[in-house]
């Protein structure tokens, strides 16, 4: 039977070891996040279950099924500095006590089940987000990532090596996705959705595709008190008009979402108007036309504003996405697991990305659970859930593996 | 006769002498500031006057009149770094010019005539602009200056002491204000008025007081992706209301300025809402009322805007000053100098701050004339404007000097 209080107690544990006061500290190709790592396996060596890493850095746990074909559950133990204990941890452990369940009938189970923990979701090391799954998916550029470099100068390529994964093996990751099924996540939301509706759980029906862009407003530098308002070229009332105008754009679509992250003012001093006003905006919804149609609003509406302050405005893209929409037949068995356990199966878009999407952008069925997030706070040490809602998380999780090995065995 | 050819000719100099690619270096308290006074006391050499340094390290040549009244005219050699070659330089160089008719006629003038180099009006290694026409004034508090460092560490108090000023003598500085009778600087407008107007030159009606202040708003950092739209405490949509609301609190009165120079993201990346937006703010007037309106107006209005958007504000000031009118005669004879030469008398205030602006704060009649800036711009090499305006600028100060003198007579 599904142990959830041990789960709750794994991640207590797994927290106790790898964070300090500032925060988890679990961070990829670090010390720290191979000791997470090594209390993962002490786990899984209690279970009769294969441990591997493929040639991009994820762990895998096997238990062998009577078929081939594969139940994978996962998420990443990697975190941000600093960060929770529940992000990326929590589809990890979670998956571990469903295992844990499988592995205690003693019987195997109709289909091979897997837990993964993908390598370095987060990027926050090298700033490349994904960076395991994208490989288990076949999208990772090798080329293009292998020279980045930390803080300190230290290049992804020689910290993967002494974390004994080589680079040039990522190509091979993408055989790991042979035999897989369905793949599925429980992941904290990282939002305040749930917790405005005061639900514990949620159906994730995908992820938000995604529109980032760099905007450069070009005015001109001038003197705060020499210059005349009327002849004035205000790189900044330009940006400002197009921080309020994405408000408009996204509003008129549920669940779309548009931030203008970052602001820089140059000279930037108290004393000039503001010549050249740089700022990022980034541009989330599921619905790929409704997001096309949210950047073209973004891009017209910012050359309007140039024009009415005298400013020249130029756009460049800093990193796209697709939208990428959840499986329809795993989202109901999803949303049955969910309405089991928790009486209701409200679905909602993730607006932040999860090695789901390159699972599913892979061909492969997936769905996620979200369990609510306190606050809406995540990326911060004061990020936390109920422990009654990480406890339904994992029960939900569990009767979703057992409908999905179902489906997945209809299907043979 | 006035020789405003060679007060060209002398700028020119001065420039081969102290700029490089980059523009003017005359940056006070520097080995080419000090070059720059080294050739100004070379053409003070050649004249009948008395050159000496005052307590706060400002230059001055005196040529004795039969009064001992005194007419003081003079601005600042010192520039920002990269600057241009008529900052200052033209105020002082024009007096120079005007002093040599003077001494040129072989007998002593009706009043002395005084022509002074303020040091360090730019404060741009030290931060503190005015430094030594506020010593002349007694504005200056030596005690919170004298502390203050350069880039490399070097305090203000060991960089005067190595151009022979020992700040401990700054209060005696005010002794040179016995006798001054009136004061008229000669400055380039640094702003596009009088190039928009397609005049030469203009009156200065005094310096707008400024108030300037430091605002924050303070909303929730959240993730752009998991953080829908009405649950947002945007910081940076407080910021951007009140960056567009400034103009038209400034466009209800005439000259009015007000300027958001600088904005601050935090934590300003592109994937999370803007938890905290620092904006600094300048807003300027002649008219105290006027200024005081609009410093009223926009805290009302920053506080609305930050219950909108569900933030917090504070406000701390980082410098303010009262408007500083100039004197009513003054203008009047100014006015009829300016008209004499280029045909008009156009009076606009001056935005900038200057050191006239601490002259007649300390109680000395005092007026400006501006020459027309090309493009308005200035603190920058490419600064310019066209060389008859030049000359007419100092055949204004010329006339402007003669008829001071008159009314310094008149009213002995």
């Amino acid at each position: 039977m599904l142990d959830a209080q041990r789960m709750i107690q794994d991640l207590k544990d797994l927290r106790t070891l790898t964070a300090n006061d500032d925060g988890g500290q679990r961070v990829a190709w670090t010390p720290i996040w191979l000791k997470a790592r090594a209390w993962f396996k002490e786990q899984l060596a209690e279970l009769p279950v294969e441990v591997q890493m493929d040639p991009a850095g994820n762990l895998w746990a096997t238990l062998k099924g009577t078929s081939e074909q594969k139940l994978v559950m996962g998420s990443h133990l990697d975190c941000v500095p600093g960060g929770g204990w529940l992000d990326g941890c929590l589809g990890v452990i979670a998956g571990l006590a469903v295992l844990r369940r499988f592995a205690a009938t003693g019987q195997r189970p109709p289909v091979t089940i897997q837990v993964v923990d993908w390598a370095d979701e987060e990027g926050a090391r090298f700033g490349r987000s994904l960076l395991g799954s994208a490989a288990f998916a076949g999208n990772h550029s090798i080329e293009a990532d292998r020279g980045r470099t930390d803080r300190e100068g230290v290049r992804l390529e020689d910290a993967l090596r002494q974390c004994g994964v080589d680079i040039a093996n990522f190509p091979q990751a993408t055989a790991w996705r042979k035999n897989v099924a369905a793949y599925l996540e429980l992941h904290i939301e990282q939002g305040p959705v749930l917790e405005k509706l005061g639900l514990p759980l949620g159906v994730v029906t995908g992820t938000k595709g995604v529109e980032r862009h760099a905007i450069t407003f070009i005015g001109q530098a001038a003197h705060s008190g020499a210059t005349p308002m009327p002849l004035r070229k205000d790189a900044l009332a330009a940006a400002a008009k197009l921080a309020l105008e994405i408000r408009t754009i996204a509003g008129h679509h549920q669940d779309a979402v548009c931030t203008m992250g970052s602001v820089k003012t140059f000279p930037g001093i108290v004393t000039a108007v503001v010549g050249r006003c740089e700022a990022t905006l980034d541009q989330r919804d599921l619905d790929a036309n409704v997001l096309a149609q949210m950047f073209e609003q973004a891009q017209t509406a910012s050359h309007r504003f140039a024009a009415e302050e005298g400013c020249s405005v130029t756009w460049s893209p800093i990193w796209t996405i697709e939208p990428i929409p959840f499986h329809p037949e795993l989202l109901d068995l999803c949303e049955q697991a969910v309405r089991e356990v928790s009486g209701t199966g409200h679905r909602l878009p993730s607006g932040p990305l999860h090695d789901a999407a390159e699972v599913a952008r892979a061909g492969v069925p997936t769905v996620m659970i979200f369990t609510q997030s306190l606050r809406g706070i995540s990326h911060n040490k004061i990020e936390d859930t109920l422990e009654a809602h990480l406890a339904l998380g994992v029960q939900a999780l569990d009767r979703l593996a057992d409908k999905t090995v179902q489906w997945i065995v209809a299907k043979q």
